[in-house]
């Protein structure tokens, strides 16, 4: 009978996180697997003078707004009931970042809101359907 | 605690659909959920002399094509020790027909392959990608 191990649920800070979390705890507590919460703090877009479009990592050099995302996610967490979860903060693109971190950690289900559409995931597509195509395991998208 | 009540297994013939069946099953299973397995025969898109791309429905005076889906999807169905599910068999073109399926039947997860390409989602784009833009409820996609 197959069964999940180890679930990446990815929030972001929207009121969508919340059924994000709901379901992947519904999830772990059927399957008796390992939950890991991911919040990505995303990279900003800015268009440069002449050359096109690039990135900047606005938060390299202020470890206060990392420190304020994993505030969040901890508060977010005890909040429903999943205080005793591990907890994971990254930077970068979320869609890459969702996707390596579940390839380097053995992660068989990623659960992702299906209406992520804020950021620079505005321009480039919906986090949802990005991870999709750029994941390696079960992909389950939230209804919001 | 949220829970699934009603998943529906979006099943081709092709390798994958065992597995999406596997998939459903397991999470039928930990909920307790009512399972349903449906298969779309898929329309084939023709392109006429002057008028453009247009469909035709090449099963519509072959019943015996339906006969055979039916008969296929039970096979497979008892295969995978789920014979008492209930089955369903449309017509059409598949994102359309699951969704409204879905949305018809109180469905609250659609598990769908991830690599559905084929026929005419060649044309149109795979067929997880579709079901993930147009339900209105959850989506498991299953990785083959």
């Amino acid at each position: 009978m197959f069964e999940y191990n180890h679930i990446l649920a990815a929030v972001d800070y929207t009121v969508e996180a919340r059924l994000v979390l709901q379901h992947a705890r519904s999830l772990a507590e059927r399957y008796g697997a390992d939950l890991t919460l991911l919040h990505v703090v995303e990279l900003m877009p800015v268009v440069g003078g002449i050359e096109s479009f690039s990135y900047v990592d606005l938060y390299a050099d202020q470890p206060e707004l990392i420190e304020r995302a994993e505030n969040d996610l901890k508060k977010l967490a005890a909040e429903e009931q999943l205080s005793g979860t591990n907890l994971k903060i990254l930077t970068g693109v979320p869609k890459v970042e969702i996707t390596a971190y579940a390839r380097d950690n053995d992660i068989d289900l990623i659960v992702v809101g299906s209406h992520g559409r804020h950021g620079i995931s505005l321009i480039l597509g919906s986090t949802a359907n990005a991870v999709l195509h750029h994941a390696k395991c079960d992909v389950l998208a939230v209804r919001v």
